[in-house]
């Protein structure tokens, strides 16, 4: 597969991500290298990394907690400190090789560490390699509230190599093709329509898909850099899902709730939402509603639920002046940004997510 | 006097500062207003300048600590939460008003939070007026390492008003005219004159002083953004002075030094080591050596001292691969970067500061 160029990065897919990443190494005159890891990547990713790395620079690695309630400042304040310790300076080259929170994460200690020294990103996991990788966003939550702290950089590479898959949990396979259902609902009915049905879906069709998935989301990107229209479609099932993703991971007696299934749920509320004000087909949100289920289940979210869930969406670092924005569907491939919605709505449409 | 561009910046001058602002206002469709000021600022400052400040969009004021020491993440953290807690969104507006702890640690806060948000500086001591107003360095401290974690950015608008120099104390006059200094001998052998006979300056003359310096820093900047050559004349006696001032402030039992106090004795050292050898003159040494001790006094630097001083070098981001470089100088006027110096002629520095 051909590489992609996104921003101000490179995408390099399989083993010519690593020829590409030598080369860039050789010429880059670093001083040391810094491999940031979690305890997961640590175990079952980096092994098969390291062969790849081909350089006599001394290499340290740095592992932090694996896990979105470590995606915080205090975790950026350990890896600061371990690259102080360890005599990272402005020639530093640091590797981030792990999942969403490992890159967004490590994205940011490395554009803040010194004002910035230069990283490369390879993401682990299908969520990271289908979202994290395209858009040049950094950063960390804080407290309850995602994503909260952040600064727009790239890396200069990434690499995909969907090797590192093989050892990834279901549900976070499941998380990641959350995304990519969510970029066919918004781009591309042909896109789509590969995945209606998802129990045939076969490991061999990843890698395509994996990269149809990340063209689409380039494109958005590339048109539209600062948010300004059309990335804001990239949001769909977002609002509500990253309040929900909040209130789950910020209560105790909720069950853990990754990424990918909290959009599915924002997504199907979003569904609804579409065809109750912008026309959105009532047939498509029945399918969604229970394609969605059929994969990601049904998740519990009481009637006393409601209230705290829309308290935090006002917190989502996208709306402006107190009001709640969404992204509709007129029809699949046709989002429409920018939507007021009335509470009455979005407490409708808990209920037909409920039933 | 006329506003000057900087990168991104405009720096205003006195009254048309504010006039600017309230245009910039207008125009911005800002959400709300966020001031940040310390308890200095928030006593001395604020009052002065809220009268100038005219909009019907709500104004919050968040106050930090004072002082060097709480130029840290930890009160990041602090301002974030104030931030999201008092409703702060993407089209949000942050004023700093303060010396530059303030501007530097507000300016980082601003470019981080959601990713980014506008923000103003307005400095009010003469440290920030002549240098944090100039260059887009942002950032904190590390535990006692110097501005590690930052980014390059630069406020829309930058108000430099003089009157805020009537409450400033006697020692932060003195740290901020250190930067003057250092402006005269690293670019302008006329400007440097100015202040050879520093007991006849008179406070009439200051706001002439600061344009000028203002103006030296910005096309140093101008022509050097990313700090490839020109601009690291600007760390001259910054080196040791940087290790200066993270070892007094790390150390309980020594007393508290400015900015500009530990600069002012990096200056005479890198001077001296100027004459060992690059054939500074070694009356212009002197002369250094003679001036600033007449202005900043004598600060007791033990033998035992020297050694983790020089330990604290190695941790300035200046640095690479492990070498220590200064800035050094050939003449006034006429420095020369990326000098690597012994460490006996370092501890010869110190004896001759002792001396």
């Amino acid at each position: 597969m051909n590489s992609i160029k996104a921003n101000n990065s490179i995408i390099y897919f399989d083993n010519q991500g690593y020829i590409s990443l030598n080369d860039y190494i050789k010429k880059g005159n670093f001083s040391k290298i810094f491999i940031l890891v979690d305890e997961n990547t640590h175990a079952h990713c980096l092994p098969s990394f390291l062969p790849n790395l081909l350089t006599n620079i001394t290499v340290e690695i740095i592992e932090i907690e694996a896990g979105e309630i470590h995606k915080t400042i205090e975790t950026c304040t350990g890896v600061w400190n371990s690259l102080s310790d360890l005599d990272a300076d402005r020639k530093s080259l640091m590797i981030n090789l792990g999942g969403g929170v490992v890159t967004d994460l490590g994205g940011f200690v490395a554009c803040t560490f010194k004002r910035g020294i230069k990283y490369i990103n390879i993401p682990t996991t299908l969520l990271s390699m289908v979202d994290a990788s395209v858009g040049g966003k950094t950063g960390v939550d804080l407290g309850h509230l995602k994503n909260q702290i952040g600064v727009i950089s790239s890396p200069d590479i990434i690499i995909i190599d969907t090797k590192y898959l093989d050892t990834l949990p279901q549900n976070q396979m499941r998380s990641g093709l959350a995304e990519m259902l969510k970029h066919g609902l918004i781009s591309d009915k042909h896109y789509w329509d590969k995945f209606n049905n998802l129990s045939n879906l076969k490991l061999d069709d990843l890698d395509g898909l994996i990269y149809e998935s990340v063209l689409i989301k380039k494109h958005v990107v590339d048109k539209d850099p600062f948010e300004q229209n059309l990335r804001k479609t990239l949001n769909y099932g977002h609002t509500i899902g990253h309040a929900i993703e909040s209130y789950f991971l910020s209560n105790a007696n909720k069950p853990d709730l990754l990424h990918g299934e909290a959009i599915a749920i924002g997504m199907i509320m979003a569904s609804y939402i579409s065809t109750q004000l912008v026309g959105f087909s009532e047939n498509d949100t029945k399918h969604i509603k229970a394609l969605f289920k059929s994969f990601y289940g049904h998740v519990n979210i009481s009637k006393e639920e409601y209230a705290p869930i829309i308290d935090l969406l006002k917190y989502d670092k996208k709306n402006e002046h107190g009001n709640i924005n969404f992204v509709l569907l007129e029809a699949i491939g046709k989002p429409i940004i920018d939507c007021l919605v009335p509470e009455d709505v979005i407490i409708d449409a808990f209920k037909f997510y409920d039933a």
